[in-house]
């Protein structure tokens, strides 16, 4: 085999439509760091309305909301995960990295290569 | 909870670049099945040049040919798995299956539904 082999899991979550997958829980994270969705958005180069309705349809589809925004101090207000959003955020990272460690000991015994 | 949350995954498999995924397994799955990559493609609704440039670069990157030409006869040619690629594409839907009875159990216990 010429090249090095490696895989790549993407985890998605449905609804009635898509709900969450790697995009909107790495924008999550980002407004954890940066507590504004703004600022989430910049930093991953993702338009704001794209953010805004992936979070939207999000929230319809789970019926908690994901974000809390926070008016007035410094900076004039900006966003933060809600308790339960945290908690699915968390979830899904988990779900994530069982899979994954489960999915880097059979990749290896069939493939014979590790995962980068 | 509004929506009954379903999971999908997504394997991909990587050397340089990307090699293999969906796309291609079922594609090859359609030549397996058509005995030729053109009538694959129709069904699939995929660019004849579009499948002959994946299965190409994937080759390229495994170092073995996936398909094999079948010339003359009846319809005038065809293509069918060749047997490495037959035995990897078995090994990529193995690995996809695994991963996917692990996460069906994970999953019911930290989202409480099954997957549908």
């Amino acid at each position: 085999m010429a090249d090095k082999l490696r895989y790549s899991i993407t985890l998605r979550l449905y609804g009635e439509e898509k709900i969450f997958g790697p995009g909107i829980a790495e924008l999550l994270e980002k407004v954890d760091e940066y507590h504004s969705l703004r600022r989430a958005t910049m930093a991953m180069g993702m338009a704001y309305s794209k953010a805004w309705s992936i979070i939207k349809t999000a929230e319809q589809s789970l019926s908690f909301p994901l974000l809390i925004s926070k008016t007035g101090g410094r900076g004039g207000g900006g966003a933060e995960l809600s308790e339960p959003g945290r908690r699915f955020l968390q979830a899904y990272r988990t779900f994530e990295r069982t899979v994954h460690d489960f999915a880097d000991e059979i990749f290896e015994d069939m493939f014979g290569q590790e995962e980068e």
